[in-house]
């Protein structure tokens, strides 16, 4: 993408992403205008323009840079030794908690696919994929070793990462339980939707 | 709220429901005017205001007809008879079938209900807190019974509805598994999610 290299841009870009990201979260990205974002960020519109070529760009490249966050997170923590019930329980812990801290971009990420360009849809879709992916794998390494049953490893990641996203709709900081405590229970029900009869002896 | 009683408004009513929501679920509630919405049903937008007295309660109408449409087809399919798991399986199955038929309110009801007043915005999670509910009764059934180990059933209640609504992301009428198929793999993980060991002989 344009962007002009150097102090005045290298300051103003993520001021600029925070902003959009916010106001895309809180009123939806048709509704929001450049004028808004450069209102918000404290600089004339034309100024943004220096930072992005338009409101397509800067909503593909939130969308885009979430993806890329959120792989390249995991790939650095997943476990790098242990069968395939540790690497489910670490990416289980992983999703919830990378997603809890990230809610504007979730929320964002999914609401306004539909308002993505079709190739920049299909870029989008690819970097999700390449998530589940991950996660179908860890399932097949399992029913494979035979410490897990499932039947449907693509269908059964996109359900598992459902479910784990949801948290984002009902947690607060400052609610009964700790994220800890949630990572918990979840991971639990994980488990068990995973399980055969002798993986459920804990 | 206010409504014209009689023929005109009879049939006004319902297609401007429909336009409202397919152009909220398509530009997001704050992109789309009251003009915009009587442009569609072939109105001025005069009109509408007969039919509702503004835009939000036209956004509140459509979410709490979802969410009681919803509520009071569960409680004409629940089971009236059978133990938790047949409860459980029925309302999997139902959950499911219902959202996938109506993608574009399912698709409204989460993403805006940042945009209802205070007092809607209650009145709207009081009706998801009573379906939610309803699961978490089930839950707590089986948990009685001992077919089910649920260590947090409210927590449970949403963990499940959040993964069988994630359905709606991905199930295309046309894609490799039927929508009886896709009920089955669900339920097979829902059922194992709860499971204890005796549980899983099936």
């Amino acid at each position: 993408m344009a962007r002009t290299q150097g102090s005045h841009s290298d300051i103003t870009g993520p001021r600029i992403r925070a902003a959009a990201l916010s106001l895309f979260a809180r009123h939806g990205y048709a509704a929001v205008s450049m004028r808004q974002i450069a209102g918000e960020v404290g600089v004339q519109a034309g100024a943004l323009y220096n930072y992005t070529p338009d409101k397509q760009t800067l909503l593909f490249e939130l969308m885009r840079t979430h993806m890329e966050d959120l792989l390249s997170a995991w790939d650095t923590e997943a476990p790098q030794a242990g069968g395939a019930m540790v690497q489910l329980e670490a990416f289980t812990r992983f999703h919830i908690r990378f997603n809890t801290s990230r809610a504007e971009a979730v929320f964002v990420s999914y609401m306004e696919l539909r308002n993505l360009s079709p190739e920049n849809f299909e870029l989008i879709e690819g970097l999700r994929r390449d998530y589940e992916t991950r996660l179908e794998a860890i399932l097949r390494a399992g029913a494979e070793a035979r410490v897990m049953v499932v039947t449907e490893p693509r269908i059964a990641s996109m359900a598992l990462i459902a479910m784990l996203t949801g948290v984002n709709t009902w947690f607060r900081e400052k609610g009964r339980l700790s994220l800890a405590q949630v990572e918990a229970v979840y991971w639990d029900m994980v488990r068990r939707s995973v399980a055969g009869e002798a993986g459920l002896g804990a």
